[in-house]
């Protein structure tokens, strides 16, 4: 063990997801018989003050104002961005000319074409690629794929999916970042929606078709900023135009002949994070729900008549993804713990020269669905994937 | 209370709906205190055999096998309609035209066309008319739409349902006549969807446009027949072709301004008879399912902070409407209690000579919305209800 | 079916209890083929204006203000007892000795002498008796019951059991006959742990040996009486003593080995009638309660390991007892339905004349572990049942 | 930050809980700005290979196979005392008396008498000492100790408490060091009672007296070895006599007149680690269940009527205790954070000079209680705390 390969990380950014995935390095080898550890070279950020405190609080040797001078750097073998979606097409594509593996935050960019140009990149340069759709490294998630995998619900006739948030109900939250349309791309659709289509795609397949509504219920806010992962403080006496989506809703088409339903929202007011999925199956059912993340409800239509339920299965058996790293069965894991399963997937990739996933080659068909939806939104019609 | 009127039934038809209404009249004095009180009159149905242990079983002085034969009779107050959904609009019509205040199933008829001349027999006859959405009659769901008419929830954003049944995703179920077109109009659309948007036209207002897809997963089924409410036998060595929907999904936009998805389908394995609904406003949510019918889950959004959740309130207290006429607070009703509140609405409407709701008006934009739906699933695109 | 003999009923009380049982004889044919119908004949109540009232809506054919005159009418086939408790042995045993089929609510008297006279007295006589564990009759605890016989849960290790009230947290509920122990013999024990021991009894057997604890919180309320099932009013310038107990706690041992936990109280805030249990076996548990009635978890342990799990099954299904008389399955039924169940079962006994169970030989068996509970509370000590 | 003092930390013992300890020092500063930081300096155990794996895995910079060596080392702040308990008292008291700060897993001992020498060391040297009872350290338990600090509760009447495990209900599960007294005291009653006493104590209040009923259901079982946290391998030729108890109950009076119900097994089928409690006071309620840590049910009995309800809190709001440390609301932690929480408020202790809690005085109480509870086993009687 002692022999174990280190990778060097530089990470640009340093909020919300940064602290995620810096507790993920840190935190991978003492669970984990990665082959690969981490070591935490430099973070970046603009505000030096913010950038230099995260340093010492994540455990980064250094820090940097300007990505641009981490980039090059020989020393360095990975990028993580956690940046603005505005920016991950520029950093990631410089990383990949300088040969850097990449992890970046989703949505992977503003749109297809960008999207597809850092595609074209990291397969140029021959770095690994990963995106950061963490929700997929959920052990009930991964375990959901395998009783799928395995037949053990059939055919699929629905995927239906929900991502419910409710911090930016009130009027006065503030025009931070995520609500504006040139460095978010989009808002509900994006930020959160984004997972649902994706543990879709992971799930049951490709979409084929979609159509889509958006809305943003609340037109003009205070303009303000982000004090951290979904609060923020604004100064109501100058109002600007919120150019994002608060909410959007989706009907899609798979092409295995399912039919899906997708809500991704900022205004279902009491849920905080209720990011959820329920599958129908000929021979069975499935669903999950993030806030009881270690459970899944599971539903065998061969179970004996009479005895027939969905069953809470508590996925924290040796029998389940990654658990057993853990704890005995019966205790749970927390949200930061896919992270730390989704940087373990990376590393793996790194060190056996394979592709990890969800990699870029998801993230552009993602952004595809996303930009089919907001065409489908605006044009009032169904779009083709 | 001796000196309480009586008013005349004949029931047309006597299945999964007759059994349901009959209770209904039987137990309605029981717990209520109704001005009005029914007489079993007269039960009709083709198959007299049936017909005749229909009649005792459900204690009607009598019982016919031709509907033509009852609806003129002197001594009938009320046509009640249980028969599918093909029969309803000429039914209906003869009745009105006879005098009798008429009460129905859902949906009111295969299509508006007929849906109108219906409501205009009423009219012009001047009877009462009732549509059976049973589940507004619900104590948690008229719990809920008090909440909402008094400004608890605010302005309101979303509005989600789904009502989820699988009774039929054995491919050997049996083409009954609920699969058939020409008899029910359509599918899970028609027979659950209906009252989800019922529901949702009930507790936050009208619809302003739609757009719907529609799916038949099973394109051919063995000839058979219902033999009980959603039991039924076939033949599997002669197949005829379903010619309805298995299922149907639905985005909408209201007149207020909110984002509604929809889904009804015979295929979620696992749901029985899952109706569900959840609403966010400003102020507050609502969450809803029928399986759990005596709750409602409420969240409040100014209750003090750190001690905001959903509350699972048991609707079963002096203070819910209906439940005071049954038991101590905490001891459940159940689904055959839904038509004993809706008889006692109808039978108040005709005492005081006002209209119940939901009545044929209520119908006749119910399928307004249905036929917009099946357009919009043809057409693949938005329709204007 | 016209052919159905009649079983006539004199019902001596009219309260909570004598309207559930009403409604249970006149619901019974509707839903079951039972081969005997019920005349309500005669309903008795010392207070001449409520038992006209009662005698009306429960459609009784007369009403008596005393039972005396009743007892003996050789056009009465059943008495049934739905008066407090410390009447239950006086009308028992003169009804037994009339020949008058008996059934009774629970507790079946103030003490374990008193019992066993009543069940002398209906011996003696030949009559058929039971006394109405109602919650027997839930289709779920009778699947529930089916699963032990049929060895599914294999050895019993554990029993806990709580029936949790809180009707009379409020200091000033008044002092209401159920808080009477000359009247109700105890308080929460015999009012609802009677219900709890009679489902443990049911379930996996007799008790071997107790250890319990009472408690009266609230010593002192104002005078006062019911009004309904759990209400009450009262009058704050008159005190008087309770002299039943608010909380009973008990550890039992059951002759099979299990461990069983026993709690009843009314001062459970927040807990309408939350009457539940769980019992844990080798191969399998299971856990119930009475607010989701028609759901019962249940847990094999050699399900596939990765797939165990509580399964939440609706017991609505023609595989279940009882509810195949009613609707589809996932159409739930109430607390009111367990009175037709248990009605049925009396029938179904004087009918076939065989001993209906639960019945006096239960009732003496649960007041003699009444009797050992408050013996244990009051000597603390260990009491052999 | 960069100026942190350091303290040096000796782990004795490296299973289940060497590890969960090893994590929480770990993490500490990353999420807390807690003044003191841990350097992770020997870890101890007598089987070498093993010792020297956790070592590397859990980032200690030595290791060592006698904690005899360690004890007094100049470069030692912290023991810390994770081995089976018939190790503690002499670990601790000499670990005392070496000067160190001593941080050990309940229960504090194999009986009183250890206990009390433990206490009368570390009182006698001046250290700070700690009891490692987790559960007290889960937010949602601490925002319960606030509602009830604050009066929201009012009175209390109820505490009943269940820990539940089913990993030994396999008879073929070996005779580990958990299951023979003298090494671990007792079986369930002080691995996973001991929690549930303890969470009752820092709730409402102190024990007044108990009584209590022990069971080994599987009296003999096959010589084997613990593998990994709750996991084993045995050798069945080879039996021997299993001398704990395998399941306890309990019923107990509080000092403040409210009656508790207690009930700790490792033979609930079903339940991996199913540690709950709920609580009932005049004003309101509160239930929790460690599966489902984060969320705390609440019931109010001021809500408005009819609205009233148990709120499903999710604690993971800035509001709640620690939580704010961590992630946006909505976004849940996991069993492991408990560690983290308790090393914060034992390093804060050192830092301040102030005693953390719990410490070795709730050892000393808490082992008077399981004391108690076997003498109360054995002697078949109540017995004052």
């Amino acid at each position: 063990m002692s022999e174990k390969q280190t990778v060097s990380v530089a990470l640009i950014g340093y909020q919300f997801m940064g602290k995620a995935h810096s507790h993920a390095y840190r935190d991978l080898n003492f669970y984990f018989d990665n082959p690969l550890k981490a070591e935490l070279k430099v973070i970046v950020g603009r505000n030096e003050a913010s950038v230099k405190e995260a340093q010492e609080k994540f455990g980064f040797e250094s820090y940097e104002t300007d990505w641009r001078n981490v980039i090059n750097r020989e020393d360095i073998d990975v990028i993580d961005i956690v940046t603005p979606n505005h920016t991950h097409a520029e950093i990631a594509i410089a990383a990949a000319e300088a040969g850097k593996h990449i992890i970046t935050e989703k949505p992977l960019a503003l749109n297809v074409e960008e999207a597809k140009r850092m595609l074209e990149a990291v397969r140029k340069n021959g770095v690994k690629h990963m995106i950061c759709h963490n929700y997929r490294y959920v052990p009930a998630v991964q375990f959901a794929k395998k009783l799928i995998e395995d037949g053990k619900l059939g055919r699929i006739f629905h995927y239906r999916a929900n991502y419910l948030q409710d911090f930016i109900v009130d009027p006065n939250f503030p025009l931070v970042w995520r609500l504006k349309k040139e460095v978010s791309g989009s808002g509900a659709l994006g930020d959160i929606g984004a997972h649902s289509l994706d543990l879709a795609r992971y799930l049951i397949g490709e979409f084929d078709e979609i159509v889509a509504t958006m809305e943003t219920f609340i037109k003009e806010r205070p303009i303000g900023e982000m004090t951290g992962g979904l609060s923020a403080k604004g100064d109501t006496s100058q109002m600007g135009e919120v150019t994002v989506d608060d909410a959007v809703t989706v009907l899609a088409r798979f092409k295995n002949g399912a039919l899906g339903t997708f809500e991704a929202t900022r205004f279902a007011t009491g849920n905080r994070n209720k990011n959820k999925f329920e599958i129908n199956g000929e021979k069975g059912s499935i669903r999950w729900d993030m806030e009881h993340m270690n459970f899944l409800e599971v539903y065998f239509a061969d179970d004996e008549i009479g005895e027939q339920g969905f069953r809470l299965v508590n996925c924290t058996e040796e029998e389940h993804p990654y658990v057993g790293a853990y704890w005995p069965a019966g205790h749970i894991i927390g949200y930061e713990h896919t992270f730390i399963h989704l940087i373990d997937a990376f590393f793996r990739g790194i060190a056996s020269d394979t592709q990890p996933t969800p990699n870029f080659e998801d993230g552009v068909i993602n952004q595809r669905i996303l930009e089919a939806i907001e065409q489908s939104a605006e044009e009032k019609r169904w779009v083709k994937i």
